[in-house]
């Protein structure tokens, strides 16, 4: 396990590393006599630690060749620390207001600096429980996917560019592995890792494994999630891997990144976006009924894929003479037939991202990583009547996806069976 | 140019070569006195020698750093050859029947030796101009296509060997970029580069540039070839890639190997069988009218077709429960199930095909690289008149190929346009 110069840290180790790291003590203002270390790493991978020093503050980012939730029983190549780290410098270069800035990355030590996000940043699944309003979460994140997505994509780079990074990015197969297990394979057979809200929903996840139609479409999208190298996709992007305030949006934590299909990074946001709405009947409560807020997370989800569409093909329009070899401009050379081609590329995106969204709800309710959203709801009774709701659109959006023509018939439905279920 | 120890051959330089490589030596029975060597390179990119002894023979191939039958002034990777061998040798382990034997194989020298394919075997293309029946043919390229396509998909595969492969075949890419060049962009544009039987069909040439429900239909394509890691293809796999005689059925030159969409291999055969078909009008003469023969060609498409979809599916059943990750005997666990998902992934299969078929078709009519079944038809009237029957065939099953279900619907569009032209 501590091979090739590899040490896991802890706190006390980890002041010992900061302080034979130039660049870290630098960036702490060569204040290294009090530093403040607190461990916080609340995810299922690895170890997090916020430093702070009296002038400056930073975020560091431990991998280990484990699942720290699992233990040494589940290995986990620590190389992820490394594409985690090379994600975070190419979607910052490209988005660098929504992504934390890099400071410094050892790879033998798979160790990762970056910039602290300081309170009152909080995670966005955790704000969404809270019924906090985010007016700028559509803008900022349909800006983060649009600028991540179209720049690594073959409308705007060569093949030769492309397929150099698609190599490159091969390497981080162990974690595509575990999304094609808990995501596309795992909620549709008999899992030991399988759970979901027990006795309520037992006859819930044996319909799921025994959907026909719903397997046949699954095993579609799991061709597409290992086949189609279409961009630089974030690979986990739910409301656990943004950060938020007000005026702040930070997406973080793309240790699964590779080059995959685009949907299926705007389709794990709209999916938990989704959830989050559904989970809301179950934090209602008298002084909040959580309509409105829920209205606000529809109007999120409606914002973001439509203010999505409408950056992705602006970028689009300002590079069709650029380097870009999918849609050559003496080919595609009238303002009628960039239309066409954009409409058709554009759709093709939304069905794709509402079947990425849909099997990213369905694992969440029952696969083996729930969501805090349903997770928090007092009660297994209640919890289960708005998991069943989810799990219902889901299995409607993967199903019929491609009869969907916008997001406002995606909301729509959504409302129906969420009014019918309530009423 | 010959950096790194390369050294372009000649036939007298070809000899010390030998003499200096036991691998070699051995293989000619170390009857090196009174070798016959004879340059026989008639394709477009490399040289190619015949090497006889008095008790053997081999075939050397040497790849230049540029585009042998342009020079110079369009240079081209010489690593194309070691993925030419490293897919001679993974298809050969497939399908050692249909491909021949590697011998050597030197990397500095972008050089391969393998098998001699002695007289009687002929490009099949000339054997097509000919007139000649090959009645295995459909049931050997079938072989070869189900079984070099199944077994380097994720069908047989497990992702991390999957990914492994694909990364390794990421570096092929001028080769890809030459494709995408040539196949998917040029034909759709004004090129330098393009050229058709003038003046004859100066219009239709100019229809495909202005068709713009063809040209959205290609960019489609084009993404696919990009961007579809389905299978370690052949690449070029015309019919100019197939020697053959009577009973035996050899696939060569798979420079253009890469893990792409497998419609893209088994619509170039079948796309240049429907150029044959076409094309015999223009051989035909007092002696043949050709028609016994098209009837031949028509049903080497339907047998290649159907004798293909049975052996794929039938690898596909035998290895259901292996390490294939794309579709786990555990979720599709019925007979019926397993039966739905087979029919779907051969229907797409079948329409990938059909437009990647029509699309090798189009670029040979209207693009840079013209096949002989056309050019050696004497006189442009008479071949503009069989050119263009397969152009429009071409449009229609590029266009509409999603709906036909069956191979035998394409004969029956095929043979219809045909007896319209000619009747």
């Amino acid at each position: 396990m501590e091979s090739n110069g590899f040490r896991p840290l802890d706190e006390k180790s980890l002041i010992e590393y900061i302080k034979a790291t130039p660049s870290l003590c630098s960036k702490l203002g060569n204040q290294l006599d009090s530093l403040q270390i607190k461990e916080v790493g609340d995810g299922n991978l690895n170890f997090v630690y916020i430093v702070i020093s009296s002038t400056s503050s930073l975020v560091i980012k431990q991998a280990i060749p484990y699942i720290r939730c699992i233990g040494e029983s589940w290995p986990m190549t620590k190389e992820r620390a490394y594409f985690e780290a090379t994600t975070l410098k190419e979607h910052g270069r490209l988005c660098p207001v929504h992504v934390p800035e890099v400071y410094h990355f050892d790879r033998v030590m798979s160790l990762i600096a970056m910039r602290y996000l300081e309170p009152p940043h909080i995670i966005l699944r955790k704000g969404l429980i809270a019924g906090i309003e985010y007016p700028l979460l559509a803008e900022h994140m349909s800006e983060y996917m649009a600028n991540t997505l179209f720049f690594t994509s073959l409308l705007y780079n060569s093949t030769t560019e492309h397929k150099r990074a698609v190599a490159e990015f091969c390497g981080n197969v162990e974690l595509c592995r575990l999304t094609e297990q808990v995501v596309f394979s795992d909620p549709y057979k008999v899992s030991q890792y399988n759970r979901w809200t027990f006795p309520y929903l037992d006859r819930d996840a044996e319909l799921v494994r025994e959907d026909d139609t719903l397997k046949l479409e699954v095993a579609e999208l799991k061709s597409m999630f290992c086949e189609r190298a279409q961009a630089l996709i974030h690979g986990d992007l739910h409301t656990g891997s943004v950060m938020v305030t007000c005026d702040s949006t930070q997406v973080i934590d793309p240790e699964f990144s590779f080059y995959g299909p685009m949907g299926f990074d705007v389709g794990a946001f709209l999916g938990n976006l989704i959830l989050a709405f559904f989970a809301q009947d179950g934090h209602a409560d008298q002084g909040n009924d959580r309509k409105a807020y829920q209205q606000w997370i529809l109007r999120t989800i409606e914002d973001t894929w439509n203010l999505f569409q409408k950056k992705f093909t602006a970028l689009w329009d300002e590079h069709k003479d650029g380097l870009g070899e999918a849609y050559l401009s003496a080919i595609y050379n009238t303002p009628e037939l960039q239309l066409l081609v954009q409409k058709k590329y554009m759709k093709e995106l939304f069905h794709d991202t509402l079947g990425f969204g849909a099997s990213k709800m369905i694992r969440r309710i029952v696969g083996v990583a729930h969501v805090e959203d349903f997770e928090s709801i007092p009660g297994a009774s209640k919890r289960a009547f708005c998991e069943r709701q989810a799990l219902e659109v889901a299995k409607l959006l993967l199903k019929e996806r491609r009869g969907f023509q916008s997001i406002n018939q995606v909301i729509s439905a959504i409302q129906e069976l969420h009014d019918k279920s309530s009423g």
